[in-house]
């Protein structure tokens, strides 16, 4: 039996990793035991002591919230555990799944300046986490290579939610000079982007390209359909199971810290830059 | 330690059932273990079978596939499960959570008829479930209500999904005399709907208005805003659990079968019918 712990159950970026997870552990035969933590780090705690007290063989700790006492204390007893998705950069002798955020990041960047874009705004997550930081880092690169200069009014914190996304991209888009394409950080915040984009009357993606991150089912919800990275969410789940088997089969074996690939997937949110 | 049979996990209907539960499930100190089915009948019978020989006091069962031996044996068994969201119509003797949906069908064809529609058409769920005749049964008493003759053509089944309600829809706006509204008889098939209005240049709300069912995350991804009725499917879960606890403290008390109510959530998808 082993334990899973995640923020949220009602979201599809985490339903579709636990889909993964439940997968594997069908596969396997193996039980789940199941705690969300609702981003609430009084519950992590709890939940994390209630785990190791607990009947489970070992553990996936899903985006754990922060580098808690109680996070330190699992991660050093000799509880068997894999960290899914580390939402702050992680000591390597703890074995985790992620996805390699900066080429995917590349990847976005890559799509819009092919299409001739050269004012590229991005709509971040919060600083500090790692999702947000990697992309980050592959955005400005992105921009360095292409001979673009960094403008920093173009780059806008969010918190991954729709509302703030929207809010963002107006910002972005009532600037003097506004950008022709954006870089949501993930598919909430493009959902956003393009909700704002529709107040004021600029049409996607004729006056403006959006690309989102995720690629989870509103995606191809909205009309146009969003042109997004998308993560191997599933697979970050299976990953997962199969890491933490093979911690429970061999022990003393090395962590290890694997890095899955994202891919793009073009729809119908980008084009290249209307002549002005 | 309760067991948990759901036949998806990333899908936004089910997590959100699954989200209820695990709250209560928090509250209640109660440990819960995970078993998607994947709407596989196949694959249900082989986790109710494990599930009886497992270590759970009990289990909830989402929306079972249908009445297949497995599930009346675990039903006639000792072993206390509640039906959850039921997709056939059950016994009395087994204890349920669902929802009101004629009363949820009525709400929306009120809203319908009280906006002036009188040619309203309907794109239903999977003829046999519960889910789909409640609501067909719903909307046709409410037009027999409202002095209107009931005409088949405007009634379309799909398969509570995005492209076969699209598929419907457009059927239904291809009519001579197509309809001024549209009950969808869930969110997903809401979507649908408006892709195919908004493919034949048929505005929403102004030339059509457009109902859903469900109130899920995406009712208000989309633009403009999902009008639709909203099922209590936290309060499902949490029903649940509540049944199942009180079935294990007293095996021997009546089972009970509970019905929640729905709520219209009136947003920008439904509108007076246009004057020709």
């Amino acid at each position: 039996m082993i334990g899973v712990l995640v923020p949220l159950i009602y979201d599809l970026y985490f339903s579709a990793i636990l889909a993964g997870v439940a997968e594997a552990a069908y596969d396997h035969d193996l039980r789940l035991l199941l705690s969300p933590t609702q981003h609430d780090h009084a519950r992590e705690a709890s939940v994390l002591e209630r785990l190791t007290r607990d009947v489970t063989d070992g553990a996936l700790i899903v985006l754990p919230e922060e580098s808690s006492p109680e996070l330190a204390r699992v991660m050093s007893d000799a509880h068997p555990i894999v960290i899914v998705d580390p939402l702050l950069p992680l000591d390597d002798r703890v074995p985790s799944v992620a996805v390699d955020h900066r080429a995917g990041a590349d990847d976005a960047m890559r799509h819009l300046l092919e299409l001739g874009h050269r004012r590229i705004g991005a709509v971040t997550g919060p600083p500090g986490w790692v999702a947000t930081e990697a992309r980050r880092t592959g955005y400005r690169a992105a921009l360095a290579r292409a001979g673009i200069a960094f403008d920093p009014v173009l780059e806008v914190a969010s918190d991954f939610e729709r509302a703030a996304g929207a809010s963002a991209a107006a910002m972005l888009l009532s600037l003097p000079e506004p950008p022709t394409a954006i870089f949501a950080f993930n598919d909430a915040i493009a959902v956003g982007t393009m909700r704002a984009a529709h107040e004021r009357g600029v049409r996607v993606p004729e006056d403006l390209s959006v690309i989102g991150y995720d690629d989870i089912a509103y995606a191809t919800m909205v009309g146009p359909m969003l042109t997004t990275v998308r993560q191997p969410l599933g697979d970050l789940g299976r990953t997962a199971v199969n890491l933490l088997l093979r911690l429970l089969e061999r022990p003393s074996s090395q962590p290890r810290q694997i890095e899955l690939s994202t891919r793009l997937v073009v729809r119908d949110t980008t084009a290249p830059p209307r002549r002005t």
